[in-house]
Parts: structure tokens; sequence; C-alpha cells
């Protein structure tokens, strides 16, 4: 069976951060679907680079539903912050150790859903210090793995995150 | 002597957090400066509804130069927390008690400068967790005065925010 990715997203997303995973993880033979507080809205990156409408609702979705959670930076994640659904999700499926894999402002969200305490994780460098202040424990590295969290910092980072992504999904059972 | 008031901001501010506080503080007669990561650089607005030319580099000033300093919202707060000279420039106003205003997204400056711990204060809602995360007290007022440490939560907020600083301004002495 196909698995399915869920990139969770709104407008001002890092336009990379959404269009790269989302295309390469296509192109990996899984079935990515992007989730934004609406189904069937058009979403803007922040450069105006990538849009993208979005397949379902967070507020239609479970976190059995996927078998793996997408995050992208810009600050897509401060607007998704306030969306108390967005947060819910993220914080149940953190809960299933299927992999979760945020990138750049991306573990701002982590933080709002209660997910960060006690794990190792790096980020855009902006936010370093809410993650330490939430009890993380940050390192500046291209790509940390602590368990099923998957976190990278910034664009460049991109080809290895996505790696581990494909590399986490061909470890993990079907839920 | 006019009193100086430092504007610290860089692009993506929130346009009416930088635009109506200039405005309105010039109008109150005192000498206000914006100042960015460059001197003489346009800056522009996330909206892109208002843009202005920064009077001075945030490399250039020292907190015994102003008599107030103001921190926009918006995006700025987050690119600022990356210029070492914008987080120390805080951090040294800070300590000077001479009245410290942010808005919105502005507190996350203050946590980067260690201001935050056993404060009590208001920000815009996405990192309310991340003030509490810092020690800060929260609570959800249009207005919070804690001290030197003026703080709102929104433009909303804005002429009540403005009035604060003008009443603090009128009180405080001459540096």
């Amino acid at each position: 069976m196909t698995k399915k990715i869920a990139i969770l997203a709104t407008d001002d997303f890092e336009d990379s951060e959404l269009s790269e995973p989302y295309e390469r993880l296509r192109d990996a033979g899984f079935n990515v679907l992007i989730v934004g507080p609406a189904a069937d809205a058009e979403i803007v990156g922040k450069k105006r680079e990538f849009k993208v409408t979005t397949d379902l609702s967070v507020d239609s979705v479970s976190a059995d539903d996927f078998n793996a959670l997408v995050i992208p930076g810009g600050y897509s994640p401060d607007r998704l912050r306030l969306n108390e659904r967005a947060v819910e999700f993220t914080r149940a499926f953190g809960t299933t150790g299927k992999p979760l894999a945020a990138i750049c402002h991306g573990p701002q969200l982590l933080i709002s859903a209660g997910l960060v305490k006690s794990r190792t994780l790096t980020c855009w460098p902006s936010i370093t210090i809410d993650i330490v202040n939430a009890g993380g424990h940050y390192v500046d590295e291209p790509l940390v793995v602590d368990k099923n969290l998957i976190t990278s910092r910034k664009p460049g980072d991109l080809p290895q995150f996505i790696n581990a992504i494909i590399a986490a999904l061909s470890k993990s059972e079907n839920p």
C-alpha cells in the first residue's frame, strides 16, 4: 500500500521547503497530501515563488491517516500556531512514533504542540532560544534525527532532510 | 531638549506598527529615528504598505543615545534576532530603566535579549508560549506596563501603546 505523507502548511511557507519535499517525496512513490487550514485553497510561499492547492483541511484529518508528517518553515508555522486543530494534529502525530519532520521555523509548531522537551533537534537560528527555553537540546547540524523526530535548519539542508524522511518511511511499518 | 526615540526595525515589519508610532511620536514633538541593520537603507513592511529609510545603523548606536526604544512587530523581530548588535542594543537598553516598548512579535527580540524572565508582558498570541517558556508572566490585555517595559498585542492596540510611550517619556528624566 502506498504510504501517505501529510505536509502541513499555510501561507508564507518557505517556498523551497514545501516544493522540494513535495516533489521529491512524490517522485519517490509516496502519496503526498497538502494539509492546510482549509481544503482546496491556494496557499502561497513567502517569496511568491511557489503556490499549491491544499488537498485537505486540518479539521478533517487524523494522525491515523498518515505515515509521516512534514512541517515546512518560513512564516507558515507562526500562523499555524494560532490554529488549534493544527497544533492538536501535530501533538497527536507526535505521540504515534511515526516520522515527524520539521525544518527551519517548523519546530515553532513542535513547541506549541509540547513536543520539544528533552528532545534533541535543530531549527532556524532565530528560534534556537525558544527551543532551549522549551526544554529542547539544540544542536547546529544540517540534520538531526532523534527517534521519530527529524529536523533541519534551512533550505540548504533540504537534500539531507528529505533523504532522512525517505529512510524513516522505508523502516516504519504501515499504520 | 527634544527627547530621542529609536524605532528598531528591518524588513517585514508590521506596517502600521512602524508607521503609526513613527507619525504620532513625531507629531508629539519627539525626535524619532529609525534604527536598522544599515543606515540610509530602505526597509519595507510585510504588507508592502509602508516603507521608510533608516536613519542609523544599529552598529553605530548606544543605549545612551535615546530616551526610549520602540520595537514594532511583524517578521522584523524574527530577522533582528539574528543580528547580534540588535540583540545587544536591546539588552543594553533594557538595563537603563528607560521606556522600552514592544508590540506584537516585538517581544521575540526581548526573549533573545534576556529581558523577559519574571516580567509581566503581552504579545502576539502565536508567541505566548515562547514568552512563558522564557519565564515571563503573560497577560492578554491591550496594554501592559511593567516598570519600564511597555507591551501590546497587535495593531488594534496601537492607540493605547503609543499613549503609554508618550506618558512614560513625559515622566522620565533626560538621560
